[in-house]
């Protein structure tokens, strides 16, 4: 007897990884969170995240791992876009029946619009932006840590601290982000850069927090940084909406922690994601397991 | 017989390094040049380097290797503020017989003002500026690439790099650094972006060049580049001259080629510099070497 396959999708960013396990008829049994998913940090990071996340969903959805040989995963990762991670994530040997990969921006934008045309702004750890219409289909950003991006996590993380350095040589404004971040690294000055001088994105990401908290406080140097990013992902919506998407939606805890800054029409045009990007992944599994099914039975 | 000990004097730079030999009283004996001595290469290159330009040095002064072990050497490298460098760099088994270590900063102002107070910026690669008064001795900067810093050759040519991508997007204007910097590379967008994710400061700093030229033949985003860098060198500046350093100049190719963007009142507060960085560290260690004679004598 031929088993119903189960869904599984996987949504792998910067920061974290999240996946949702589905049954054939579309019921969630289960959902997991792993670590980083960042290509950048080596494949075996993010092969340990994802399987990290997927037991975390098995175990919930009370299954054992056996499930996996009949299980059709989709998966969109940061990064997939760049030829070189793309061929290092096919050559993963994994455990399900079927791996169906793509990029991260796809699947949010799949979930964002339950499968339909649309576009999104992704603003967590990292950019990324895209709009998909029938006639047109466009992507901003995701060119990586400090590439062109003013409005991720990273970024605005990467800034403070800029903002404190300048600051603790009187070349800027005193800002609340000076007691913050000293408190946090237990460091200032040359001492305080050297041990950021590698950071990852995510550890950069990992201020943003301060930000938002010394901006509520009125911290002027900190409102700047975030108007920035604002005025940033305002000037990338204005673009995206040059093709007519039907709708725009926002991704990601920082274009979320952003929305209030962003110009009112901006605003006016903004949509509810329908889905988490890791229900996207498994629209994108179903949508690759039906082309193929049609092409094996054609 | 006591033989007169020769001096050297190393200028340790993030993508070069330069280093002078003079006889007892001051004569030039040769000069030589060396690869980069950024210690977060790892002190094996900052070796090297300093290797290559001392042999070129002792080559074209006439001379045999042996004279190293009666020449006080005085070295000011970029990165010696920080602590774990300065411990490496001491750990070094020179062939001289005395080697006197500092930060490139401290040989940069010796050099300038011949020994006597005054204020220096040095603009090269990265960024760093001192002011030494009898009653201050204030430092900004040096706090590594992209930390802190608005006018470094790397920050330029990172600036030069952000703006191309966003142009590419639609999300900045057109600029004349999208040809140039994509003729450079071979590459744009994701590809450009992945090809320097990991550049060095050196490799930022090979396309400051390029916003020179672009801004030359008018392009806006590459003058206001520099004109940013110019502003905060401006400003850098007035920062020094609060301690009323009897002379200020700058050092480095970036700052020179700046120098015209300046505000009017800091041009005209302008020193010539005396001498050079690597002459600065013969001034450094005939200064040690002497209190280390008294030292001994008392």
């Amino acid at each position: 007897m031929n088993q119903q396959p189960l869904f599984l999708g996987i949504d792998g960013g910067a920061t974290k990884c999240r996946v949702v396990l589905q049954d054939f008829d579309g019921k969630v049994l289960g959902t997991g969170l792993g670590g980083s998913a960042n290509p950048s940090h080596g494949m075996h990071t993010v092969i340990d995240s994802i399987q990290n996340a997927v037991q975390m969903a098995i175990a919930k959805a009370g299954l054992s791992m056996d499930v996996l040989t009949h299980t059709i995963a989709g998966a969109g990762l940061a990064g997939l876009h760049l030829a070189r991670y793309r061929q290092q994530a096919n050559e993963w040997q994994h455990p399900f029946r079927r791996l169906y990969l793509t990029d991260d921006l796809q699947i949010a934008c799949l979930g964002a619009h339950g499968g339909q045309d649309g576009a999104v702004i992704i603003a967590g750890t990292g950019f990324s932006a895209t709009s998909v219409t029938l006639g047109d289909s466009r992507v901003l950003g995701g060119y990586g840590f400090l590439m062109g991006d003013k409005c991720s996590g990273s970024w605005i993380g990467h800034q403070a601290l800029q903002q404190v350095l300048l600051a603790t040589d009187g070349l800027a404004p005193p800002t609340a982000l000076e007691a913050l971040i000293a408190d946090k690294f237990d460091a200032q000055g040359a001492e305080l850069a050297d041990q950021l001088i590698d950071a990852t994105p995510s550890q950069y990401a990992s201020l943003a927090p301060l930000v938002f908290l010394a901006a509520s406080k009125g911290d002027k140097p900190a409102e700047d940084i975030l108007q920035q990013s604002a005025d940033f992902l305002s000037r990338v919506a204005r673009r995206l909406l040059e093709s007519q998407p039907p709708r725009l939606s926002l991704v990601g805890s920082i274009a979320e922690m952003l929305r209030a800054r962003l110009e009112p029409e901006v605003q006016s045009r903004l949509t509810a994601l329908q889905y988490q990007p890791e229900v996207g992944a498994i629209h994108f599994a179903r949508q690759m397991y039906a082309k193929e099914g049609q092409e094996v039975n054609a």
